[in-house]
Protein backbone atom coordinates (compact mmCIF):
# COMPACT_ATOMS: atom_id res chain seq x y z
CA UNK A 1 0.00 0.00 0.00
CA UNK A 2 2.68 2.38 0.90
CA UNK A 3 4.87 1.89 -2.43
CA UNK A 4 6.12 4.54 -4.00
CA UNK A 5 4.65 5.77 -7.55
CA UNK A 6 6.23 6.55 -10.28
CA UNK A 7 5.12 9.61 -13.10
CA UNK A 8 6.98 10.85 -16.01
CA UNK A 9 6.50 14.33 -17.35
CA UNK A 10 4.50 14.37 -20.21
CA UNK A 11 5.18 18.05 -20.56
CA UNK A 12 6.42 21.39 -19.94
CA UNK A 13 4.96 24.78 -19.02
CA UNK A 14 6.05 27.87 -20.38
CA UNK A 15 4.85 30.96 -18.29
CA UNK A 16 6.40 34.57 -18.31
CA UNK A 17 7.18 34.10 -14.32
CA UNK A 18 10.84 33.01 -13.31
CA UNK A 19 10.28 33.39 -10.25
CA UNK A 20 7.72 32.68 -7.59
CA UNK A 21 8.45 36.12 -6.31
CA UNK A 22 5.62 38.77 -7.45
CA UNK A 23 4.01 35.93 -9.13
CA UNK A 24 -0.50 35.80 -9.06
CA UNK A 25 -1.07 32.86 -6.10
CA UNK A 26 -4.46 31.79 -8.19
CA UNK A 27 -5.53 31.77 -11.81
CA UNK A 28 -7.78 34.38 -10.79
CA UNK A 29 -5.05 36.90 -9.88
CA UNK A 30 -3.42 36.02 -13.50
CA UNK A 31 -5.91 36.97 -15.82
CA UNK A 32 -5.08 37.97 -19.30
CA UNK A 33 -1.57 36.29 -18.34
CA UNK A 34 -0.43 34.18 -21.20
CA UNK A 35 1.94 31.06 -21.71
CA UNK A 36 1.94 27.95 -23.65
CA UNK A 37 1.71 24.36 -22.49
CA UNK A 38 4.24 22.18 -24.58
CA UNK A 39 3.19 18.66 -24.17
CA UNK A 40 6.29 16.16 -25.67
CA UNK A 41 5.42 14.78 -29.31
CA UNK A 42 4.75 10.86 -28.04
CA UNK A 43 1.63 12.38 -26.09
CA UNK A 44 0.31 13.82 -28.67
CA UNK A 45 -2.55 12.49 -29.90
CA UNK A 46 -4.08 12.64 -26.43
CA UNK A 47 -4.69 16.09 -27.03
CA UNK A 48 -7.09 15.33 -29.74
CA UNK A 49 -10.73 17.37 -29.25
CA UNK A 50 -9.08 19.24 -26.68
CA UNK A 51 -9.32 22.45 -28.34
CA UNK A 52 -13.27 21.83 -27.71
CA UNK A 53 -13.05 23.23 -23.83
CA UNK A 54 -12.50 26.51 -22.98
CA UNK A 55 -11.09 25.18 -19.62
CA UNK A 56 -8.55 22.68 -18.69
CA UNK A 57 -6.82 22.11 -15.65
CA UNK A 58 -3.18 21.45 -15.67
CA UNK A 59 -1.73 18.71 -13.10
CA UNK A 60 1.66 19.67 -12.49
CA UNK A 61 4.92 19.10 -9.94
CA UNK A 62 6.01 22.20 -7.96
CA UNK A 63 9.75 21.23 -9.35
CA UNK A 64 11.40 24.39 -6.99
CA UNK A 65 9.75 23.37 -3.75
CA UNK A 66 12.38 21.17 -1.78
CA UNK A 67 10.89 19.18 1.22
CA UNK A 68 7.12 19.35 2.34
CA UNK A 69 6.27 20.95 5.69
CA UNK A 70 2.73 20.08 7.36
CA UNK A 71 2.07 23.42 8.79
CA UNK A 72 2.12 26.43 6.64
CA UNK A 73 1.54 30.11 6.69
CA UNK A 74 -0.42 30.53 3.80
CA UNK A 75 -0.57 33.82 1.51
CA UNK A 76 -3.11 36.42 2.72
CA UNK A 77 -3.11 35.24 6.20
CA UNK A 78 -1.08 35.25 9.34
CA UNK A 79 -1.54 32.14 10.94
CA UNK A 80 -0.55 28.70 10.57
CA UNK A 81 -2.57 26.29 8.66
CA UNK A 82 -2.73 22.50 8.24
CA UNK A 83 -0.60 22.61 4.84
CA UNK A 84 -4.12 20.26 3.47
CA UNK A 85 -6.43 23.27 4.65
CA UNK A 86 -4.09 25.41 2.16
CA UNK A 87 -2.80 25.49 -1.74
CA UNK A 88 0.72 25.58 -0.53
CA UNK A 89 3.03 24.15 -2.75
CA UNK A 90 5.32 22.29 -0.18
CA UNK A 91 2.91 19.33 0.57
CA UNK A 92 4.16 16.17 1.23
CA UNK A 93 3.69 15.29 -2.56
CA UNK A 94 3.91 18.56 -4.15
CA UNK A 95 1.18 18.10 -6.56
CA UNK A 96 -0.26 21.32 -8.18
CA UNK A 97 -3.26 22.23 -9.73
CA UNK A 98 -4.65 25.30 -11.99
CA UNK A 99 -7.51 25.48 -14.16
CA UNK A 100 -6.86 27.79 -17.40
CA UNK A 101 -8.34 28.81 -20.40
CA UNK A 102 -7.33 27.43 -23.59
CA UNK A 103 -7.00 29.95 -25.96
CA UNK A 104 -5.65 27.38 -28.84
CA UNK A 105 -3.87 24.26 -30.17
CA UNK A 106 -1.64 24.00 -32.35
CA UNK A 107 -0.44 20.37 -32.75
CA UNK A 108 1.45 19.58 -29.52
CA UNK A 109 1.05 23.35 -27.95
CA UNK A 110 -1.51 24.85 -26.28
CA UNK A 111 -1.98 28.68 -25.94
CA UNK A 112 -3.42 29.38 -22.37
CA UNK A 113 -4.50 32.12 -20.28
CA UNK A 114 -4.42 33.19 -16.51
CA UNK A 115 -1.44 31.26 -15.78
CA UNK A 116 0.07 31.19 -12.32
CA UNK A 117 2.48 28.76 -12.79
CA UNK A 118 6.60 28.88 -12.73
CA UNK A 119 7.97 28.56 -16.37
CA UNK A 120 9.83 25.39 -17.24
CA UNK A 121 7.29 23.28 -14.75
CA UNK A 122 6.86 19.89 -15.71
CA UNK A 123 3.62 18.98 -16.22
CA UNK A 124 1.85 15.51 -15.11
CA UNK A 125 -1.23 15.56 -16.61
CA UNK A 126 -4.37 17.75 -18.46
CA UNK A 127 -8.03 17.70 -18.03
CA UNK A 128 -11.10 19.28 -19.14
CA UNK A 129 -13.30 21.04 -16.93
CA UNK A 130 -16.03 20.12 -16.61
CA UNK A 131 -18.77 22.13 -14.88
CA UNK A 132 -21.04 19.60 -13.79
CA UNK A 133 -17.75 17.74 -11.94
CA UNK A 134 -16.02 20.85 -11.12
CA UNK A 135 -18.48 23.74 -10.13
CA UNK A 136 -19.57 22.95 -6.75
CA UNK A 137 -21.68 25.07 -4.15
CA UNK A 138 -19.91 25.42 -1.01
CA UNK A 139 -21.47 25.74 2.44
CA UNK A 140 -17.89 26.78 3.94
CA UNK A 141 -14.51 27.64 2.78
CA UNK A 142 -12.67 27.71 6.37
CA UNK A 143 -9.92 30.49 7.12
CA UNK A 144 -10.41 31.54 3.58
CA UNK A 145 -13.85 33.57 4.36
CA UNK A 146 -12.08 36.03 6.38
CA UNK A 147 -9.82 36.97 2.99
CA UNK A 148 -12.74 36.96 0.61
CA UNK A 149 -12.40 38.64 -2.48
CA UNK A 150 -9.18 38.81 -2.06
CA UNK A 151 -7.67 36.00 -3.33
CA UNK A 152 -7.20 38.04 -7.31
CA UNK A 153 -4.75 40.11 -5.49
CA UNK A 154 -2.44 38.03 -3.47
CA UNK A 155 1.13 37.95 -4.80
CA UNK A 156 3.50 35.19 -4.46
CA UNK A 157 6.85 35.34 -2.23
CA UNK A 158 9.73 33.43 -1.81
CA UNK A 159 8.12 31.72 1.56
CA UNK A 160 8.11 27.90 0.18
CA UNK A 161 11.12 28.29 -1.12
CA UNK B 1 13.70 17.69 -17.22
CA UNK B 2 12.27 14.10 -18.34
CA UNK B 3 13.13 12.93 -14.81
CA UNK B 4 10.66 10.55 -12.68
CA UNK B 5 8.92 11.87 -9.70
CA UNK B 6 8.49 9.97 -7.18
CA UNK B 7 5.30 10.38 -4.80
CA UNK B 8 4.74 8.48 -1.62
CA UNK B 9 0.54 7.38 -0.74
CA UNK B 10 -0.06 9.51 2.30
CA UNK B 11 -3.52 7.74 2.84
CA UNK B 12 -6.13 5.39 1.74
CA UNK B 13 -9.82 6.43 0.36
CA UNK B 14 -12.32 3.80 1.55
CA UNK B 15 -15.30 3.57 -0.21
CA UNK B 16 -17.99 1.03 -1.16
CA UNK B 17 -16.65 0.36 -4.45
CA UNK B 18 -15.04 -2.64 -4.74
CA UNK B 19 -14.96 -2.80 -8.38
CA UNK B 20 -15.54 -0.39 -11.09
CA UNK B 21 -18.29 -2.14 -12.57
CA UNK B 22 -21.76 -0.39 -11.59
CA UNK B 23 -19.51 2.78 -9.61
CA UNK B 24 -20.67 6.44 -10.58
CA UNK B 25 -18.34 8.16 -12.95
CA UNK B 26 -18.15 11.40 -11.42
CA UNK B 27 -19.05 12.26 -7.55
CA UNK B 28 -22.38 14.39 -8.86
CA UNK B 29 -23.51 10.55 -9.88
CA UNK B 30 -22.39 10.05 -6.05
CA UNK B 31 -24.65 12.10 -3.89
CA UNK B 32 -25.06 10.84 -0.50
CA UNK B 33 -22.62 8.00 -1.27
CA UNK B 34 -20.14 8.31 2.22
CA UNK B 35 -16.64 6.78 2.87
CA UNK B 36 -14.17 7.67 4.66
CA UNK B 37 -10.30 8.85 3.53
CA UNK B 38 -7.81 7.52 6.08
CA UNK B 39 -4.93 10.28 6.37
CA UNK B 40 -1.68 7.90 7.79
CA UNK B 41 -1.02 9.44 11.51
CA UNK B 42 2.13 10.98 10.29
CA UNK B 43 0.58 13.37 7.91
CA UNK B 44 -2.39 14.15 10.16
CA UNK B 45 -0.60 17.46 11.48
CA UNK B 46 -1.60 18.63 7.86
CA UNK B 47 -5.43 18.26 8.46
CA UNK B 48 -5.46 21.38 10.99
CA UNK B 49 -8.50 23.43 10.15
CA UNK B 50 -9.54 21.17 7.00
CA UNK B 51 -12.87 20.86 8.86
CA UNK B 52 -13.58 24.65 8.03
CA UNK B 53 -14.54 23.60 4.45
CA UNK B 54 -17.43 21.81 3.02
CA UNK B 55 -15.79 20.48 0.14
CA UNK B 56 -12.18 19.16 -0.68
CA UNK B 57 -10.70 17.91 -3.49
CA UNK B 58 -8.90 14.57 -3.34
CA UNK B 59 -5.59 13.56 -5.49
CA UNK B 60 -5.11 10.08 -5.84
CA UNK B 61 -3.44 7.40 -8.09
CA UNK B 62 -5.77 5.59 -10.16
CA UNK B 63 -4.20 2.11 -8.55
CA UNK B 64 -6.42 -0.73 -10.37
CA UNK B 65 -5.61 0.67 -14.06
CA UNK B 66 -2.49 -0.60 -16.13
CA UNK B 67 -1.37 0.92 -19.00
CA UNK B 68 -2.05 4.39 -21.10
CA UNK B 69 -4.20 4.87 -23.74
CA UNK B 70 -4.17 7.62 -25.38
CA UNK B 71 -6.95 7.78 -27.32
CA UNK B 72 -10.09 6.23 -25.48
CA UNK B 73 -14.08 6.10 -26.07
CA UNK B 74 -15.46 7.44 -23.05
CA UNK B 75 -18.73 6.76 -20.85
CA UNK B 76 -21.33 8.53 -22.22
CA UNK B 77 -19.59 8.62 -25.91
CA UNK B 78 -19.34 6.30 -28.35
CA UNK B 79 -16.40 7.80 -30.34
CA UNK B 80 -12.79 7.81 -29.75
CA UNK B 81 -11.33 11.08 -27.74
CA UNK B 82 -7.93 11.85 -26.84
CA UNK B 83 -7.19 11.13 -23.25
CA UNK B 84 -6.47 14.42 -22.34
CA UNK B 85 -10.42 15.79 -23.03
CA UNK B 86 -11.74 12.96 -21.07
CA UNK B 87 -11.54 12.10 -17.54
CA UNK B 88 -10.80 8.59 -18.09
CA UNK B 89 -8.06 6.83 -15.81
CA UNK B 90 -5.67 5.57 -18.52
CA UNK B 91 -3.96 8.14 -18.83
CA UNK B 92 0.31 8.62 -18.98
CA UNK B 93 -0.21 9.41 -15.14
CA UNK B 94 -3.08 7.88 -14.02
CA UNK B 95 -3.81 10.50 -11.59
CA UNK B 96 -7.59 10.95 -10.41
CA UNK B 97 -9.12 14.10 -8.92
CA UNK B 98 -12.86 14.43 -7.35
CA UNK B 99 -14.04 17.43 -5.28
CA UNK B 100 -16.29 15.48 -2.62
CA UNK B 101 -18.62 16.62 0.29
CA UNK B 102 -16.21 16.88 3.70
CA UNK B 103 -18.59 15.85 6.38
CA UNK B 104 -16.96 15.54 9.83
CA UNK B 105 -12.96 14.97 10.53
CA UNK B 106 -11.93 12.99 13.61
CA UNK B 107 -8.21 12.73 14.35
CA UNK B 108 -6.60 11.36 10.37
CA UNK B 109 -10.11 9.97 9.24
CA UNK B 110 -12.64 12.36 7.40
CA UNK B 111 -15.87 11.40 7.08
CA UNK B 112 -17.26 12.02 3.17
CA UNK B 113 -19.89 12.46 0.87
CA UNK B 114 -20.84 12.01 -2.83
CA UNK B 115 -18.03 9.60 -3.46
CA UNK B 116 -16.98 8.02 -6.80
CA UNK B 117 -13.66 6.23 -6.36
CA UNK B 118 -12.80 2.76 -5.80
CA UNK B 119 -12.19 0.93 -2.11
CA UNK B 120 -8.14 0.52 -2.02
CA UNK B 121 -7.39 3.80 -3.70
CA UNK B 122 -4.07 5.54 -2.83
CA UNK B 123 -4.29 9.32 -1.43
CA UNK B 124 -1.62 11.49 -3.11
CA UNK B 125 -2.65 15.13 -1.70
CA UNK B 126 -5.75 16.77 -0.34
CA UNK B 127 -6.81 20.74 -1.35
CA UNK B 128 -9.40 22.74 -0.11
CA UNK B 129 -11.97 23.83 -2.80
CA UNK B 130 -12.09 27.29 -3.23
CA UNK B 131 -14.52 29.12 -4.95
CA UNK B 132 -12.34 31.95 -6.56
CA UNK B 133 -9.85 29.31 -7.89
CA UNK B 134 -12.35 26.20 -8.56
CA UNK B 135 -15.12 27.93 -9.88
CA UNK B 136 -14.98 28.57 -13.80
CA UNK B 137 -17.35 30.21 -16.05
CA UNK B 138 -16.98 27.97 -19.33
CA UNK B 139 -17.74 28.96 -22.97
CA UNK B 140 -17.19 25.57 -24.58
CA UNK B 141 -17.41 21.88 -23.12
CA UNK B 142 -16.15 20.39 -26.31
CA UNK B 143 -17.67 16.45 -26.85
CA UNK B 144 -19.45 17.05 -23.30
CA UNK B 145 -22.27 19.21 -24.40
CA UNK B 146 -23.83 16.80 -26.72
CA UNK B 147 -24.88 14.84 -22.78
CA UNK B 148 -25.38 17.92 -20.90
CA UNK B 149 -27.33 16.97 -17.77
CA UNK B 150 -25.95 12.96 -17.78
CA UNK B 151 -23.07 12.98 -16.58
CA UNK B 152 -24.72 12.02 -13.03
CA UNK B 153 -26.37 8.98 -14.73
CA UNK B 154 -23.47 7.59 -16.06
CA UNK B 155 -22.09 4.32 -14.58
CA UNK B 156 -18.33 2.50 -14.86
CA UNK B 157 -18.12 -0.58 -16.63
CA UNK B 158 -14.85 -2.50 -16.83
CA UNK B 159 -13.22 -1.00 -20.31
CA UNK B 160 -10.28 1.05 -18.78
CA UNK B 161 -9.31 -2.18 -16.45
Amino acid sequence: MNEAIHYQPIGIIHSPFSKREGMPIQPIGASGIKGTVEVFPEFQQGLMDIEGFSHIILVYHFHRVSGSKLLVTPFLDSQLRGVFATRAPTRPNPIGMSTVKLREREQNILHIENIDILDGTPLLDIKPYIPECDHQTVERTGWLERVKGKVSQGKSDDRFK
